[in-house]
């Protein structure tokens, strides 16, 4: 009874009428004429994809910020969820209530509310699953495969703060208050690129979301897109707070490195014709959001690193070859 | 990059078109016209869904089934599922395969495949959540909402065999084999009720599949249908498992009161019109299925349990008045 109390009580407020007060066990979507359904599915772990201790509504809005980043890579608007909880016992009732308290605060930050899903208890850490749906006009939303030859790559936002962030939530980086702050806020929180949906669609031949590490995440995109890409490391964008640590790292190229392979920064990495690049500049900058290019695609296959021109091979990237 | 072996070795093979290969992270779901997406998420944990050394493929053929159960209960006719597991690290890569295998094994079985997913590491019991899909015709789908007064309740196959299969599968009932071995095969083996579909959506105001226990299930339907269901216990479909055990039973009122109370059936209970009963059950028989009442439907709310026609107050249901 413990289960249909914490459905009722925590998670009824947050569903949409598709997901019938969650009084069903199924939701019922009826298809937006001319759309097509994108779904996507995350999920974390306590100790490994947070940290042990952390605020239960940062770790649902992460969760479900983590989903809506891999809605935004598809240029797809969001409207819906399923969620798979697993509380450990050792989960107290307000830390319970706390989790759906961050869930309602960032359903209604980006429109959209709960269909249904599961709770379950476990003897281990606390898990959870969530499946995202959105819509896209019917065959413009964006895949990883796509990018040619030719191509620019783009990325939104800064790279490296969420590796940094973590390491700031850990204290283990020596940088000023201010610094320190802002990058465990992009670990612990990261902004979902939804805005940028309208003009992948219109222009991004590829895309994805950064979080694996971008050198990985670009891997992915080449193996999906049959290409190869070519990543600069000089033309990394950095937050104020990662120029401030790199300004103190004694090997440059190993620190830029390091940024484009740590995870967790869930900006978007999209490929794009040269001949877009000014359009999709302008129309980034009218969002109040930057994206520049930080590579560009070839024919083969992988990723190449170059550093002031020159080639470097990744140690510990996630990247594989082939 | 073992999360992406597991990923690319394993699960690719079992991907839909519209699941990319698995190689992009999110499906792209076109519409059919004039059809409803029903949407179902379930998790099983290690532990509490399933015993510490089930076969893996036995647990993943066991989480796909019971999310179709789901879809079966509304009439929707599935198609594909996003997956999310949890490894322990204990889970040797065969038994990873085993799982895969399960699934592979049932998805040809029932016509669907996989969406996408994703895997993760964890310290604490194996996991493992699903979001099944299925489509229904427009408006077609069948709710726990919608049982009215003077109808009946309708259950399908037999009750009770998920609780006594679980006490089989560990060793602490005292049957004759054969008995034992058909109990614990519905325990790790539930039969989805698909073929009922077309016969629900023409017939059924209200539908539902016995996961909790009979009695709590029509609680949930009563709940949300606004009305009373009477269940009469005398009137339970029981295997012949069922009917042997109850045979050597002190109480066989408190015994029947057991088999509805008790988990894991998979079989649904729905509410139709008295005028439908003989066609119902004449086009069930046609597709080798039993179907039978099992009660009716009345103003009020909550369950009221009869047995040679007196009330009992469930002890043990796991439903709630109100």
């Amino acid at each position: 009874m413990d289960e249909f109390r914490s459905i009722a009580e925590l998670f009824a407020p947050l569903a949409l009428p598709e997901g019938a007060g969650l009084l069903d066990d199924a939701a019922f979507i009826s298809p937006r004429p001319g759309q097509e359904l994108v779904v996507t599915a995350d999920a974390v772990v306590e100790g490994v994809h947070f940290l042990a201790g952390t605020a239960p509504d940062l770790v649902a809005r992460k969760l479900l910020r983590v989903n809506l980043s891999d809605l935004a890579a598809k240029g797809a608007e969001p409207f819906g969820y399923l969620l798979v909880v697993t509380w450990p016992a050792a989960w107290s009732t307000s830390a319970r209530a706390a989790f759906a308290r961050g869930l309602a605060e960032d359903q209604a930050r980006f429109g959209i509310g709960l269909l249904g899903g599961d709770t379950v208890s476990t003897s281990g850490p606390m898990s959870a699953s969530m499946t995202a749906l959105g819509h896209a006009p019917l065959g413009r939303a964006v895949r990883r495969k796509g990018a040619q030859p030719g191509d620019l790559l783009l990325a939104s936002g800064t790279i490296g703060d969420g590796w940094l962030g973590l390491q700031a939530a850990r204290g283990l980086l020596a940088l000023d208050a201010a610094h320190l702050g802002d990058l465990a806020a992009r670990y612990h929180l990261p902004e979902p690129r939804l805005a940028l949906g309208a003009i992948l669609r219109a222009h991004a031949h590829a895309a994805l979301d950064v979080s694996d590490g971008l050198i990985a995440d670009v891997g992915h995109l080449a193996r999906a897109s049959g290409v190869r890409v070519v990543l600069a490391l000089d033309q990394l964008p950095l937050s104020s707070g990662a120029q401030s640590w790199l300004a103190r790292q004694p090997a440059p190229a190993a620190a830029l490195e390091a940024l484009a392979s740590g995870g967790d920064d869930y900006e978007l990495a999209f490929a794009i014709a040269p001949s877009s690049l000014e359009a999709v500049t302008a129309e980034a900058r009218d969002l109040g959001l930057a994206v520049r290019p930080v590579g560009r695609i070839e024919p083969g296959e992988g990723v190449r690193v170059l550093h002031g021109g020159s080639p470097r091979t990744p140690r510990n990237s996630g990247w594989r070859h082939g």
